[in-house]
């Protein structure tokens, strides 16, 4: 890693981190039980992929920080909802995440339900609110909404659900991880790259490429960790998918081809990025970061 | 009620569900199975009542019909996905909806949530996708933001569950169903107005206190029916609330008091819409439907 994009990485996630505490609700507002649940759902975790994603792909085509900055809040609205969501005993039903106890297990499951509902509403919102002009944020609003919903991040948590037990193949696991959190880190390069521009066929299809790679190669990573990890060190309970017989590419492919396959589809985003020039600089170092990270 | 409201009730709620079915993912599709709950939780139920709010709304000012079906069909799924949390064991713990097994009866708890995270990311979605401009769709998808969210029905939600066994003043009920149900209803006027044109200040104004009227009226009527229907009749749990100890109008008011205060709400609603002259005829008589509706 540069230390040039060492620091750009560090300073955006502070700035984010400030702007974001201001763009939920302040925990004395009215219902201020919830508000504060929903703060502690979405503040002071995570490594913010997304966010970077976005303000990375920002940088292509010199967007707004102001738009960029409600795109990053809002995908890390609806990812942190995803998360509060599918850690509820009804799902996963996991008692810690990112270090710290789950939302249903610090307040109670039906505050649990209503943050993340609320969350969602409050992405859509944040969005809405940006300053630019509605030509710029209407399809940006759109392709947020169809990543969110049945056939983008919740379509894939069906599918998971429904795949607990179950011989998944490769191309069916894939598939799955796709729309489970690979359509959210796409809708993260696009909002990003949407924030300056309407984009090109061609600019699509390319951030597009990119996206597919990195999304999948988080995924295997992630199975990765998941397998050789501790829980301290990544924040949330390890071992769990294969505790849970869930399908993993460590499961289906063993552990060293699954780091293969990582640095393959790392080498794939790169390319991608290839017309890009210069300006994608920080998207090709993301692509390191997430296939290098450590939890 | 008149003979031509009667008629463009049952027209406009035929057309509606006819257009509702085409905009929610078809069954086939996958994820399959999280695409036929969705269309179990939204189809085939309720009295539209905030679709028939919107077409009313929409005469004003002579909307577009096909902005008017989307909006119509966005709060319809914002209202059903609401329905379906309510309804899990965590939140309400209910078994009966609209005469049929509740989602997490019919099919499973995490598929209940799920359908109701995918209907809300659906609901702007469609919205989205109307054929009117990018200038006209923002505000209505901000709105509809707003009003689903932590401040709007989220919010009311989060009260009411805070308030179960709590003595609550008349005033605090008040607060709570202006959220929990008020702020859907309010944004079903709004949005079939704003489907028309931009919003002077007087006509918000003079549409929400219509708004409030008939979202109180509504609640008041609720509690009253909860108190002396039966669940068949109702096509839900009868007596829920009281059960729970949950504070109603009745139980603070008394039936009679009750009653009278929900003949007051339906006139302030007509005085209301006075400005509006006879172009609010359909919004006036919903008025009254809603007052002296039995289930």
């Amino acid at each position: 890693m540069s230390s040039q994009f060492h620091d750009w990485m560090k300073s955006t996630q502070t700035q984010f981190e400030l702007a974001f505490a201001h763009l939920l609700p302040e925990s004395d507002v009215v219902p201020a039980r919830l508000h504060e649940a929903m703060r502690y759902a979405a503040l002071d975790g995570g490594k913010r992929v997304r966010p970077l994603l976005v303000f990375a792909a920002g940088r292509l085509f010199d967007a707004p920080s102001e738009l960029l900055t409600r795109a990053a809040a809002a995908l890390e609205m609806i990812h942190a909802y995803s998360l509060v969501h599918d850690d509820m005993p009804c799902m996963d039903d996991d008692a810690l995440r990112r270090g710290k106890p789950t939302v249903h297990v610090q307040y109670d499951e039906a505050t649990a339900l209503l943050v993340g509902d609320a969350l969602q509403a409050q992405a859509f919102l944040v969005l809405t609110e940006a300053s630019a002009s509605a030509e710029r944020k209407l399809p940006m609003l759109q392709l947020l909404a169809k990543a969110a919903g049945s056939t983008g991040m919740c379509g894939g948590q069906a599918i998971d659900l429904a795949s607990v037990g179950l011989a998944l193949s490769l191309n069916q696991l894939e598939q799955m991880h796709q729309l489970k959190t690979g359509a959210l880190l796409r809708a993260s390069v696009l909002l990003g790259a949407m924030s300056g521009k309407t984009l090109s066929t061609p600019e699509v299809t390319a951030l597009d490429t990119y996206s597919s790679a990195i999304g999948l190669a988080f995924q295997v990573v992630d199975d990765v960790l998941d397998a050789t990890t501790d829980s301290v060190t990544l924040g949330k309970t390890a071992g769990k998918d294969a505790a849970d017989n869930k399908p993993t590419y460590v499961s289906l492919l063993g552990l060293d081809a699954s780091s293969k396959l990582a640095e393959k589809l790392c080498n794939d985003a790169h390319e991608a990025l290839l017309p890009f020039g210069q300006k994608a600089q920080h998207l090709h170092d993301l692509a390191d970061l997430i296939v290098q990270r450590k939890a």
